[in-house]
């Protein structure tokens, strides 16, 4: 396949955050998905920190959940006016040090952080592809990472990583890859999503194409569904804690002390008030058709494709995985990681369940940093 | 209080089911609202199923949820076009038994079924209320309750039964009216809305409100913001719902045999095409403002409200209480089922706990009648 860089810029290889590009599948040589649908060139915005040894064997892929980006470590850069999302995570002397580790992260397919998605332009027409974007699997985010990790000479990985929908891309590397990594370590997350999960998703896609600005996708350049992609975040948030962090943080406290205000239809609940906070604050970053096609990515995710079921595919792994379950997450249950791990377990493959007791949900994996270093620390000593 | 009936007709004491009007609160004696703010006339649909004695102490209060209607029970009539929604607990021989008892169940203020809500008339200016109509509250909708059993000579009454919004109720009329009656059963709810509920309930109404053919309300005699309408009952069945009851019941089964279409952006799940469907059903039933009004009175539901805490407010309940959860609930946890009965029985008051051990999620007060029989049995022949 011919793969080309299409800054024409050699991977810079520090622990700066510095977004690259790395472009491939021109056509005719498109890049074939899950689907049969063929798709090209595709973008891919990546970051690097450390350095990649002589053996090109010291690489760790960090994957990233729905809205977030290549940015997952690093300060402030031109790109990026935040912290990167597992900074605490990564870095020297951290568990991914970056004084031993080549550390990549990859923005996903049909993302819209510099990877080609529905807000990129279809160079055979000239325009955005906004709906005309084809339907995308999370093993073709996968697919994508191993074109990026071939490009930057990676031969072997020590671990993929990732939690949520980055858990659920960690999982099918090990599937798909079998032989190209040591270990997975997979939070919040399972091999295939289940229907409750799909459920919200569905929700949060239908908020969106009401929203009569959405206008079947085709609102570029401007800012599009911003009501509808704010209510799916809503959604989102919502599933995204916990009832207890929510009774804890909130209660039944009000926005206003003036108690005249209680009986009036506008006065909120401060949970209320945090809810339209997080949608606000996605619609200024994200795209909504984006949003759209990583949720149906997101449903569409199940190992077991191409295999005759579950535990098929489960038993497929050779890596040594580390599968990490949220007590108190309501979005990916943590019978959800057992599950993976009883199934392993009883093919006799090294799986490990650990449990983070936590009041704060599925974004526990963004919060919890304490209580996710230690084990993650083992884990990679023992690889 | 002036009280007149509208229609002029008297009671019909019956095993049938009709639905009848009982209006009050005329100009100047309007009802005055927790709020302060005055409301008048009011209608109050209502239906009644067996024979009162005379000494007007064998009646039995049904109180209906959120989407509910006074018609608890009975076949189908010329009002409502399907059987009552508690049929299976009400009737002669059932644990409500209309040959002992005279069971009473009214549409709840802020409805749609009769009773005075955002879509009735404002005499005051010959238009529908709309946004107009002033917040309500749980307490609001049992004192207008209380009228009515003013007027249907009810002196005292057996219990009040309720799930969901209508265990609201139950337990607000034993607060509200600790002297009124024997005893209260209240399943699946709570003594005040936790921030979780409300969050869902904000979704909800945010999807309304996005609909243009909402308005801001003012889309009568049209059909109004059915799409927003439909995606707030689409969030809400999720709630109703289990995890594990989806698991079940729809697995990752999709809606077409054809392979070819799972990788088709519309392709749905067949747990998307249940959203669909019950999203879809609501609309054809119900009003958007009304589910706005009424979702609202759930999240200022807080029994403590004039009391100086939680504890002190069940504190001054005079009922045996019957307190159910299911074991499934995500919209009202058990826990908060437990806390009333652990608060009560601290405070040395008659207080059972019953849990119903079901997949059904919050829905299982309308499934679970094999399990509900039985203990309402023993608690109404205990009192």
């Amino acid at each position: 396949m011919a793969v080309q860089n299409s800054l024409s810029t050699k991977p810079i290889v520090n622990d700066k955050s510095i977004t690259q590009v790395f472009t491939f599948g021109h056509p005719p040589n498109q890049f074939i998905l899950t689907s049969g649908e063929r798709l090209g060139p595709i973008d891919v915005a990546y970051e690097t920190y450390g350095q990649l040894n002589g053996s090109g064997d010291n690489a760790i892929l960090i994957c990233h959940a729905l809205t977030g980006s290549a940015h997952a470590a690093g300060g402030y850069s031109e790109t990026f006016k935040s912290e990167g999302w597992w900074d605490s995570l990564i870095g020297p002397g951290k568990p991914f040090d970056t004084n031993r580790y080549f550390i990549v992260c990859s923005n996903i397919l049909g993302g819209c952080y510099g990877t080609t998605g529905p807000a990129s332009i279809n160079p055979a027409i000239g325009q955005p592809y906004g709906m005309s974007f084809p339907v995308v699997t999370v093993r073709d985010m996968v697919r994508v990472q191993r074109q990026l990790l071939r490009y930057l000479g990676v031969k072997r990985l020590v671990t993929v990583a990732g939690g949520s929908m980055g858990g659920m891309q960690a999982i099918e590397w090990a599937v798909t890859y079998p032989d190209f990594m040591d270990g997975v370590i997979c939070l919040a997350a399972a091999g295939r999503l289940y229907p409750q999960a799909i459920a919200f998703n569905e929700v949060g896609r239908r908020a969106i194409m009401l929203d009569p600005k959405w206008n079947c996708g085709n609102y570029y350049p401007g800012q599009g569904p911003v009501d509808g992609l704010a209510l799916a975040r809503m959604i989102g948030t919502i599933t995204y804690k916990s009832d207890e962090s929510m009774n804890k943080r909130f209660g039944r406290k009000l926005c206003s002390d003036d108690e005249e205000c209680l009986f009036k239809f506008d006065e909120k609940f401060q949970v209320e008030d945090y809810l339209h906070y997080h949608g606000g604050a996605l619609v200024k970053r994200f795209d909504a058709n984006s949003y759209l096609y990583l949720t149906k990515a997101m449903d569409l995710h199940d190992i077991s494709l191409g295999y005759n079921s579950y535990e098929e595919a489960l038993s497929s792994i050779k890596a040594s995985m580390l599968v990490v379950g949220i007590s108190s997450d309501i979005l990916f249950p943590t019978y959800q990681q057992k599950e993976i791990v009883d199934i392993m377990q009883k093919h006799n493959l090294e799986a490990h369940y650990y449990e983070i007791d936590s009041p704060h949900g599925h974004d526990g994996f963004l919060i919890e940093f304490d209580k996710i270093k230690p084990f993650v620390d083992v884990f990679l000593r023992n690889l």
